[in-house]
Parts: C-alpha cells; sequence; structure tokens
C-alpha cells in the first residue's frame, strides 16, 4: 500500500513536471494562456534583442515617421478574417497597433491552408477565435475585442455599428479605421452602408476569383468615391471571363497575391494613420504583368446610397469653410494621386457596356476594368441599396460578385 | 491510507487529461512533434473543406496554369531566412513545393517580431530548426533540409555549393532556383559567385534600410545581368542618404514592406517554374509612392566575375545554335520586359558618379538608382571578386551595403 501511494506521488510529480514543460513549449515563461513575452508599457527605440519595438522605432531616426509611439493611440476593426484580413490583422499586431476589433463567422478549413496564417490544428476554431489566439500570443501589447457573427444580418448590423461608434481605444469613441477585407459583395456593401451612415474612413480590399489580381481602395465617406458611387473597379487579367464564373466550382488564391494586397493594404493604414508618403485612394495589383495601377475618384452625386450624398454635402461645406490656400492643397491632394505614374489613360469598358450602365464610368487607366455594369434603374424608381432591402438586382450582382 | 491512494488516482487522471489536453492544443490529432494533418500523396482538385490543395488546383480551371501538380517537383533553395525569406519559404510551404532547402546562421530574436512568422516564445532557438518546425506542421508534404550556417566561410561555401549542385528533389540533381533573402552584401555577391559558377538561374531580393523600399531581381547566368555586372539597383525613397548611414544604430523595417517583397518575389518563381504570365528581371517597390518600375538589364561583358563572363559566352553559343525563328523570340522576351509600362528613361545617377565608376550604368527607369558606384580600377588590376578575395574594396562595400 505504502509502495502504492509513493508511486502514484511520483506519477504525480511526473506529470505535472511533463504538464509544466509542455506549457512553456507553447508559450515559456508565462502561466496558462499567456504569450511568449510579458507585456511592454512603454515603446523604447533601444537597439537590443529583447526590443521587438526597436525596428519599428528606427523609422523615426530614419526621418520615415515622425512619432511612432502613436500607433497605440489608434483603434482598427478588420471585418473578415481571411486569406488578407488574418495577414492584415497579424502586420497591425506586429506593428503595435492599439487595439484590433475582428469580424468573422467562419471557421478555419484544412482549405485555407495555402493562404499564410491559420495552421493546420487549428482548423476546425472559429477565425476570430484562432486568430485572437495566436495574435495575443505575438503581441500582448495589442487590445483585441472579436465578434464571431455575419455582419449583414439586421441584428448583428445594428451591433457592428454600435462597435465602430464606441469600439475605440476608449470604450464610447469610434474606431479610427474600418478595413473590408470580405470576399462576397453583400458584406461589402453592408460596410458601405454603414461608414456612408457614420461618416466612417475605411479601406477595401479584394482578390480576383482567379487569384492574379487584387486591389485596396480608401474610402473617405463625401470625398472620394464610395462602393455604391460606381461600380467596383477590378484589375483585368487578361483572361476569358467565362472560366472565371461555373456553378460549384471554388475560387482559387495564392498567399503571394493575398500577401501582397495585404501589405499593400496595412502599407496604406500606416501611412494614412502615422502621416507619411503618399496615400494611395486606389492602388490595384496584376500579378500576371507585375502592374500596379493607381487612381482616385470622386463621388457620384447621383448615389444610390442617400447617406452618401449626405456626407457629400457635409464635405463640400466643409472644403467652403477652408481658408483659400487649404482648399487648393485638398483638391490637389486627389489630383496629385490620379495617374501620378503618367500611365496613359484608355477605358477598356466597351460601347455597349457603357450605354447599359448608370451611374459615371470613370476614366480607367489602362489595364483597370469595373467588376459589373449596374443595369439603367426607370427614372422614378430609384431605391436606396440597404442591407435588408436585398431585391432581384442586388443579388443578381451578388451572383456575380461571389467570392470576389 | 485508502483515501490518500484514492485522492493520488484522481490527481493522476486529472493531470494525465490536462497534459492531453494541453499536447491536443499544439497539434490535435497528432502525436508529439507532429503536424496538424497526414500527408497527402496525390494533389487532387476535389471541392471539399479537407483539402488544403483544392484552393490551388482552382488556378488549372481558372485558365491560369496548366499544370499546377507540377509543383511538387520543383527544389527550391531560400538562403536567408528573416523577413523576407521566412515568408518567402511559408508560401512556397503553403504553395506546395516539392522540396525546400534553408540557410541561416542566426537565431530568432524578440527583436525580430516586427515582422511576419516567427513568434515570440521561439525567441532563441536557431532560425532555420524554428522556421522546418512550423513549415513542416503547416505541409507536412514538403521536404525540408535545413543548414544552420553562414554560407560566406571558405568551408561552408563548399558545402552551400554541392547542395545547390545535388540537393534536387533527387539526390545528385541540381536545386531549381536559389532565393537570396539575405540581408548583407556578402552573402549576396557569395551566392553570385556560386551560382555565376555552376550556371544557376537564383532571384535576389532586398529591403531598404529605412524599410520603404524593396526589390527582386531575376538573374540567369550569362543572359541577364549578374550581381557583380553592375552596381545593384536600389529603388529611390527620396530620403536623405546621411540619414541612412550611422554608426551603432539599427536598420527599421516593417511587416508590409518585406510581405510585400516576399509576395512578389514568391509570384515571380510561381510564374518562373509553372510557366504563367510575365516573369520580371527586375520589379521595385517604392512604398511611399506605390510606385513599383519594372526593368531588365543585359549582363557586363567586362564583368570581374569570370564565370560570369563564361557563362555569357555559352549563352551566346546558345542562342546562335538556335533556329532563327526562337532567336527572334528569346530576344523579344527581353525587350518585353525592359520598360514594358512606358516609363519614361530618366538617369538619376550623377555625372560625377558615372566618370567614378566603372562598368556600364544602365539607363535606369524614374525612381530607381544604384545603390552605390564602384570605383574606378586600374586596368590591368582587375581582380575577380570571390569569397576569399574581401580586400579593401570590398569591405568598404560591404559597410555601405550593411543590411541593406
Amino acid at each position: 500500500m505504502a509502495e502504492s501511494v509513493e508511486r502514484l506521488q511520483q506519477r504525480v510529480q511526473e506529470l505535472e513536471r511533463e504538464l509544466a514543460q509542455e506549457r512553456n513549449r507553447r508559450a515559456p515563461g508565462s502561466g496558462e494562456g499567456g504569450g511568449g513575452r510579458v507585456r511592454i508599457e512603454k515603446m523604447s527605440s533601444e537597439v537590443v534583442d529583447s526590443n521587438p519595438y526597436s525596428r519599428l522605432m528606427a523609422l523615426k531616426r530614419m526621418g520615415i515617421v515622425s512619432d511612432y509611439e502613436k500607433i497605440r493611440t489608434f483603434a482598427v476593426a478588420v471585418v473578415g478574417v481571411g486569406g488578407v484580413g488574418s495577414v492584415t490583422a497579424e502586420m497591425l499586431t506586429r506593428c503595435g497597433i492599439g487595439k484590433l476589433l475582428l469580424f468573422d463567422y467562419d471557421k478555419v478549413e484544412l482549405a485555407n491552408m495555402n493562404r499564410l496564417f491559420f495552421q493546420p490544428h487549428q482548423a476546425g476554431l472559429s477565425k476570430v477565435q484562432a486568430a485572437e489566439h495566436t495574435l495575443r500570443n505575438i503581441n500582448p501589447d495589442v487590445l483585441f475585442e472579436v465578434h464571431n457573427y455575419n455582419i449583414t444580418t439586421v441584428e448583428n448590423f445594428q451591433h457592428f455599428m454600435d462597435r465602430i461608434s464606441n469600439g475605440g481605444l476608449e470604450e464610447g469613441k469610434p474606431v479610427d479605421l474600418v478595413l473590408s477585407c470580405v470576399d462576397n459583395f453583400e458584406a461589402r456593401m453592408t460596410i458601405n452602408t454603414a461608414c456612408n451612415e457614420l461618416g466612417q474612413t475605411w479601406m477595401e480590399s479584394g482578390v480576383s476569383e482567379n487569384a492574379v489580381s487584387g486591389h485596396i481602395q480608401l474610402i473617405i465617406p463625401g470625398e472620394s468615391a464610395c462602393f455604391a458611387c460606381a461600380p467596383p473597379l477590378v484589375v483585368a487579367a487578361n483572361i476569358d471571363e467565362k472560366t472565371l464564373k461555373r456553378e460549384g466550382v471554388c475560387a482559387a488564391s495564392l498567399p503571394t497575391t493575398m500577401g501582397v494586397v495585404a501589405g499593400i493594404l496595412v502599407q496604406n493604414v500606416l501611412k494614412f494613420l502615422l502621416n507619411f508618403g503618399t496615400v494611395s485612394f486606389y492602388l490595384g495589383y496584376n500579378a500576371m504583368q507585375d502592374f500596379f495601377p493607381t487612381m482616385s475618384m470622386k463621388p457620384n452625386p447621383q448615389c444610390d446610397d442617400r447617406n452618401c450624398r449626405k456626407q457629400q454635402e457635409e464635405y463640400k461645406k466643409k472644403v467652403a469653410a477652408l481658408p483659400k490656400q487649404e482648399v487648393m492643397q485638398e483638391e490637389e491632394e486627389i489630383i496629385h494621386e490620379d495617374n501620378e505614374w503618367g500611365i496613359e489613360l484608355v477605358s477598356e469598358v466597351s460601347e455597349e457596356e457603357l450605354k447599359n450602365s448608370s451611374g459615371p464610368v470613370p476614366d480607367l487607366p489602362e489595364g483597370i476594368t469595373v467588376a459589373y455594369t449596374i443595369p439603367k434603374k426607370q427614372e422614378d424608381s430609384v431605391t436606396e441599396v440597404t442591407v435588408e432591402d436585398s431585391g432581384e438586382s442586388l443579388e443578381d450582382l451578388m451572383a456575380k460578385m461571389k467570392n470576389m
């Protein structure tokens, strides 16, 4: 009996040791669920191997960013934590962003393993939970708020709007930026509706179904074209449209294209938040030919979204109230961005498509084309596209834009 | 006493359960150190959540790649597993490359956490070991060979040459491609020396010290300019050179710029290996202005590297032996790549720099400039740059190129 107790006590010690080793392996030097490093109260520029911020703070010494520490004061919402969204969230986490809000309702699947970030052992977990666990471990200084739901349902949309308005670094303040990393038209239009209503600046991103082109777009409600102002633009990949849309097949994707799109998206976010370089209103990526067109679009005064039109009026008032000098700078900003690299303007939209479409079709740089054209509506039946208003026409568009 | 035994038995059960949970957390459904999924013998196009290759095989259906499965027949060596190399290796792993050979001699540090891939709990491990563990878990179908050494020492250089020549998917065959993801001039020149001697096609990558520009370059010995043919090119970031080079400070880096460079590098690798799209000879990235210049350079007939000149002769013979039709295609290939997007050629190298430099200074697209100019040498003292031949001049260059 005494022997048995001794044996059991030895076994307990053995197991406790193994458990401690196992936990340590997962996250050394920390307790249950903790990260691999302790929290850091203040960002330091000190050049030592143990400082995770030394290479970022060096941006100040290099003359690129004047106040890198400011990154900690920003809250960014990432909607869609898939191939682009997960890498976007990881980059922002490693950059030391103040707070990240993640929205997604998908589960991790082995079919996602051809893109960066998620790992096979996470299959079956919700994407936001799996992402939060990994990201918290990478940088415990970032605050995380995750929502495992579909933003396009009525109830969730209200909650989504509430979190955009109140989920800032300080509760009750709005977030600083919303990033759309979703893979379908309905979710994009939902984010657009929310941001127009709230006057919330956001950035849109997308990758084509054939995996070889993508884009990012900055939307400042009232100042630049919203998602409803004009058909969304895609970078033409010079392949037959007919091969793209077939029933019962999945979209192609590549870690390369999604990594590049996440990279140019977060670069634009850093430039926007930390005030360096030129922030792009639109940047496309054609992987087949290594072509990266830029452009910008003014909002459509006849935009279907009532809140977009309202924001346009408010922006006009704001500009009118500025001293003359500043007005010129404001105008210059957009003009400067437009076709900065002397790319020849050649519209690739056919005459017939133009006739059948409504809304302004912008002068498009070579290689960019519209994802679809909106069928002409009768003048007196202009309806606003909202989350609930998913009529036949919107569904048609969704079918066309599925997995864009 | 009986109670005590019962309590201990309960404790043993409890601990065993916790240990199993903990191990499961790390790698569910697998044994010690195992991966998160079983190996897959044959790539399938089946559209099911459990197929990690469905989105890649869809590239065939989309008309982008004719034979995606061929990816499994290639072996790629990645030299330098840092901010660019680790993401490069992860992308190739997720794409299902046949074999990866990794070379690095650094350890993971917390100071690396501002870039993708490594995690805080890996601090202290060798980069190649940590990378192999993560990558094998992500895709157990890939073969890995890792070398934890500095390729620039005489002994290691011989071993490196041997692995490039014999470390292909089938032992004894050469690798299909070498990728340079190193952060210093000496290592780049070492890879250049090896590849010129072996006639090995390779791609070079680099990110600037101020973190806001980068480039990739394809080097086919004898066909395109090697690293010794001309000063390496960098994408000008429009910042004061004086702020860049100071003693005792670390280089800045960003996960965004490094992610974009890894993305365009691996995209070029996929296009090269799987034969789709246009392979770029040079693609630059200026993050400040979202500018992506492309160009190509012919090799320098007076290149310092004897093996480069030898490869040039062999390439000429090869082209001369081709039927006339194919020669024109060969020529066209380069011409087509050169300045495809109509970017105006404006040399930014000053007259004085040109006078003081040796070798051809190419017509450079706007925004690209040379990293340094090589001081003129006396005509009769042309020495070959080899691994051992690190004279004063090379060290000067190294100091200038440190952490490029």
